[in-house]
């Protein structure tokens, strides 16, 4: 138990969905190590939207009222931000708030493309000091991945592996009314969006042994729904450095239901659908739940606070291994836009 | 019932595995069109072990006899010839039977690779006047896949598509004692092998309908198996002239189980394994059995038997559509072995 004195104060950027059913009440969840201070969203009334879902006593920040996110930036007591804003708006808020010497934890994408990621993250390592920019990638805190892949270790050489993610994104879904979503500036819409958890799952699976990097991956890419522009799906073909080969499908277009990964290895596989894991070993399938904490923010805002706390960063919220996951899927969407030419990775080589 | 005096007499070329289990009992059990009358194979002794699993009285022809592969061929009772030799010795045997003014029906694939199919079928049409030649492929008769391909037609339109082929050939099953398995001259090994049957069962299921035939392909291979050369493994992504995608999986050196294609529609999907057809209508599953005959083997030969009787063939009998499923094989392996590029597709204007 960490006491209240060594708390780090904490100010949430963002008035959306994922931030008031996420990021706030994982926030205020992590109480041994955060104490929830702050609200900033573009409107007052999104930001009071966020602040009446907790107990927290929390201050308002917004665009349309005096207290703006430059005053936020200028207060000392908080020392870090949560930035949850729509992908092409980050990073701004992301160097404004590491420039006042806040810690930043921005939400996945690290950025919307390979390039910006790596100007921002090359301005990050050069001229910050201090203050430390971390990404967040709640799937690296889902349990059963985290118990799949120490499992995997017992089942000999990974051999292969296959992943689908498919779904329907309703017209009228919640998540799709909101117009940085139905008319995309960011490229793959909502394959971006959903591609880089899966991906990170699969690099969690795959884990830090030499060789099985990703190193070159094909693909060919459809829009099946005229409501989800540009592309709603893809299928991929993907290759390790080791010479090992695998597919990814992702569709948020299709009739078909799907959400698992699979890795093969010499002495069994094991199969992961959400909490379901299943393990087939020398023959035998064993079939386990293991519970998620929610989506994996709670553990991930849990890990940032004590990561704060004590000074240190962990690997897989570093930017970096969030490049690594956008690399994948930007090379993808790339790769189905020049008829599914093979395109060679440059930036796996991070812890995950 | 069509009477003896009408029936096709025939002789069956092969002593293997495929034509002892499979071709001689289904030729035999076609007896309202076929007339079983002779076995030959390299050495008598497979002939004979041909001739003991079934009860015509069957004369025998061998290399190491003196009742030869000629001396058959001047038989002018025999109409017509079943070939089920090793990949690599079928042309010859089929342009003499042809020549001698046999029918023929060969194994599949329809030759070693696409330009030797090319130049075989250019001979055969335009050298050839009378006898016909058609290429077995048992899996366009599997009537599991026949009702799904009917169902599908009430789904709307496709718009997607996956399959895992999965399996692991021991290092000591009986098919792989063979020499021409061990040490294949053949591209591809037990992928070329098995791999026309599947794709064979996807073009079947993707119908004749405009824009539904294969485009393009690309695919990552691997041999995983040390002692199942040149490779046992290909990750493939798939697009159709109309621009839906789709993959294919296919190991025989894997620890994954899997004989499965899935095709997704408008308004549900549908998933065969063997001879479970799962449909989903508008969110509502039904899982049918659909028994096969065998490997479908036997409706094969039948078929063929009764075109030959009524002097018609079958479209998908035709040599053509061989070609295309060999086509999808050999694109394949050859992206594969030139890094995953992109292939277009050049015979896939065949009916199945």
């Amino acid at each position: 138990m960490t006491g209240s004195a060594s708390r780090v104060e904490v100010a949430l950027l963002g008035g959306g969905i994922w931030a008031r059913e996420e990021h706030a009440p994982a926030i205020e969840a992590a109480q041994n190590y955060l104490s929830f201070k702050a609200v900033y969203s573009r409107s007052a009334a999104s930001a009071h939207s966020i602040a009446e879902n907790i107990s927290s006593p929390v201050d308002i920040y917004s665009e349309d009222t005096e207290n703006r996110f430059d005053d936020l930036l200028q207060r000392s007591d908080i020392q870090a931000v949560v930035v949850s804003l729509p992908i092409g708006h980050q990073s701004r808020f992301i160097k404004s708030a590491l420039l006042a010497g806040k810690h930043v934890l921005s939400e996945k994408p690290v950025a919307e493309n390979i390039e910006e990621a790596k100007a921002l993250i090359n301005w990050y390592r050069t001229e910050i000091n201090g203050p430390t920019w971390t990404v967040a990638e709640n799937w690296r805190f889902l349990k059963s991945y985290e118990y799949a892949a120490k499992e995997l270790k017992n089942l000999g050489k990974i051999i292969g592996f296959q992943g689908r993610q498919h779904d329907v994104v309703p017209e009228n879904w919640k998540f799709n009314l909101t117009e940085w979503r139905r008319n995309p500036i960011h490229q793959g819409g909502y394959l971006l969006d959903g591609g880089v958890h899966y991906v990170a799952g699969l690099r969690l699976l795959l884990g830090e042994e030499p060789g099985n990097q990703i190193a070159s991956l094909a693909a060919f890419t459809n829009q099946i729904q005229p409501y989800l522009p540009p592309v709603d799906t893809a299928d991929v073909i993907l290759r390790t450095r080791a010479g090992v080969t695998g597919v990814f499908q992702i569709s948020r277009g299709t009739s078909l239901r799907a959400d698992e990964w699979t890795i093969a290895c010499s002495n069994g596989w094991i199969k992961i659908e959400n909490e379901t894991v299943t393990i087939s070993r020398n023959g035998e399938i064993e079939v386990v739940t293991i519970p998620n904490e929610r989506t994996g923010v709670p553990p991930e805002i849990r890990a940032w606070g004590q990561g704060l706390v004590e000074g240190k960063t962990r690997s897989e919220q570093e930017p970096e291994a969030a490049l690594a996951d956008l690399e994948l899927i930007e090379l993808m969407l790339k790769s189905g836009s020049q008829g599914g030419i093979p395109l060679e990775c440059s930036h796996q080589d991070v812890l995950n």
